[in-house]
């Protein structure tokens, strides 16, 4: 099982429109990607605090797809990427940090 | 819902025991957690690969668990801080990113 994790640093003077994020990008991604063969599952998040306690979180927002292989999941993005990614502007303009994982447990 | 994120940074000359990881230190962090009112779900991966191609993912493991509430997660783990935490040398000399996260989405 392979999970891709899309990380937006927190970043001082950057925007991020989590109304946009939640309500318009994500549903589109999740319908066009979850379509796919292998598509197993999508988490969203708000990062809220970090440690120690008081200090921010250091990602402002996460993203997780999961999907049976990283085959799957590029099969499934590339023919809307330019799309998805087309759509960054409209809700940030932090540069995500992205990386492909192996999910060792899981339950 | 809250996701509690722990993200080893990928770090040139450190070193990550995988064996001891997966099999000793995150049993026995999910044995000890999972007993827990709140306790939802955790997930332990391997970073692969990052973007672009070729490029080194940006952390070599990351652990996320679910419980309802920060609180309840708190409450698990402040009576095993110091045995867990203890524990981290035997796999790593890493320091962790850690951030409580707010689940938007989740499918």
């Amino acid at each position: 099982m392979t999970k891709i994790s899309i990380l937006y640093p927190t970043t001082t003077g950057a925007r991020f429109d989590f109304d946009y994020y939640v309500q318009r990008h994500m549903p589109l991604s999740i319908d066009l990607l979850s379509r796919h063969r292998g598509f197993k599952g999508v988490s969203v998040e708000r990062g809220v605090a970090g440690v120690p306690p008081g200090s921010p979180a250091a990602f402002v927002a996460m993203c997780h797809f999961l999907f049976e292989s990283a085959e799957d999941f590029m099969e499934a993005f590339m023919p809307h990427s330019e799309r998805l990614q087309g759509d960054m502007p409209n809700y940030t303009d932090i540069e995500p940090v992205i990386q492909f994982n192996e999910v060792l447990i899981s339950r």
